[in-house]
């Protein structure tokens, strides 16, 4: 079964408290749709500081959340000198500490992660993809650094689009664009 | 079959022109020892001037080869805004051009590639692991982010220690650090 590829870099995710503190009462401001249904990016930015080093400008996706969550990638970890647990998005057991500065304040708080891999579904996709029950997926990728990769989560969703979603470290060691094609293999 | 794995970040090997082109007459020095014989990290570095931004402190290998490679991941191509191919070590057709800086002058030359996967081997360990007549194998790897790597090449020297070698997109895709242990599980 096969189905295209999206990118994450490195992005933030806020829930109202934490965005009034970084941003004030400034409303938040869509820059452009995401594949997924509702889902946007901000022109709202923001620094990610780390133990060694920081991100300027790192993305504020929209909507607002009940969460604050921070998905980086391992690359990322190193260059910040921070450590950040393997996690599904809103799971924030063991997340990494990290400082997040806006505009007008700052915040401190147990948010740093590297997203899993996962496949947007929701339940029409599930029916119509034989994925009813599934937990999670074997990809396999072609190419010059061809290859599978495991673990990759369905994350379910009201209406979603069906996309595989990679942070850059796995986009880069396999030669992955935005929208490339990749190939469902093993089911769990 | 099991085997280690050791993760080469950024680095440059020279020929005998080129380094003295960077460096005058200084010798080339040893700072450490590599895993296979005969190869060292040296003092001298360089610094990697790309199309859109640099890298300092790049570490030269030594020692000196008939060729100047250098070689990048492919999140660095897009940190410098230079193409790489992916190539076998001394294969540079169709390399990027790339400008390369030294404390005495600098150079400017197709010699910029992602490295391949790749295996050191000997004749001996061919033999003793039963990979005599194979070009290429895939590596299965374990842990969080786990799965299979294909086109890992095996490359032959006069005297090898039996290692995988990948670049740093790859070894942090895997979450996988110096010394982990993977596994051959296919041969072409």
């Amino acid at each position: 079964m096969k189905l295209n590829v999206g990118i994450s870099n490195r992005h933030v995710h806020l829930n109202n408290d934490d965005y009034k503190m970084l941003f004030g009462n400034k409303e938040l401001t869509k820059r452009n749709d995401l594949t997924q249904p509702g889902m946007y990016a901000c022109n709202e930015t923001v620094i990610i500081k780390g133990n060694k080093r920081s991100f300027d400008n790192v993305r504020v996706l929209g909507p607002l959340r009940n969460y604050t969550q921070v998905e980086i990638s391992k690359s990322d970890c190193y260059y910040l000198g921070n450590n950040a647990p393997v996690r599904n998005s809103g799971d924030l057991n063991d997340a990494g500490e990290i400082t997040i500065i806006g505009p007008v304040g700052e915040i401190t708080k147990k948010a740093l992660i590297i997203a899993t891999r996962h496949i947007h579904v929701d339940k029409n996709i599930r029916k119509t993809h034989n994925l009813e029950g599934i937990e999670k997926v074997s990809v396999k990728i072609s190419g010059e650094k061809s290859g599978i990769i495991d673990n990759v989560y369905l994350k379910d969703s009201e209406e979603a689009f069906f996309e595989l979603h990679l942070d850059t470290d796995d986009a880069n060691a396999f030669l992955l664009n935005q929208g490339d094609t990749v190939e469902i293999i093993e089911k769990n």
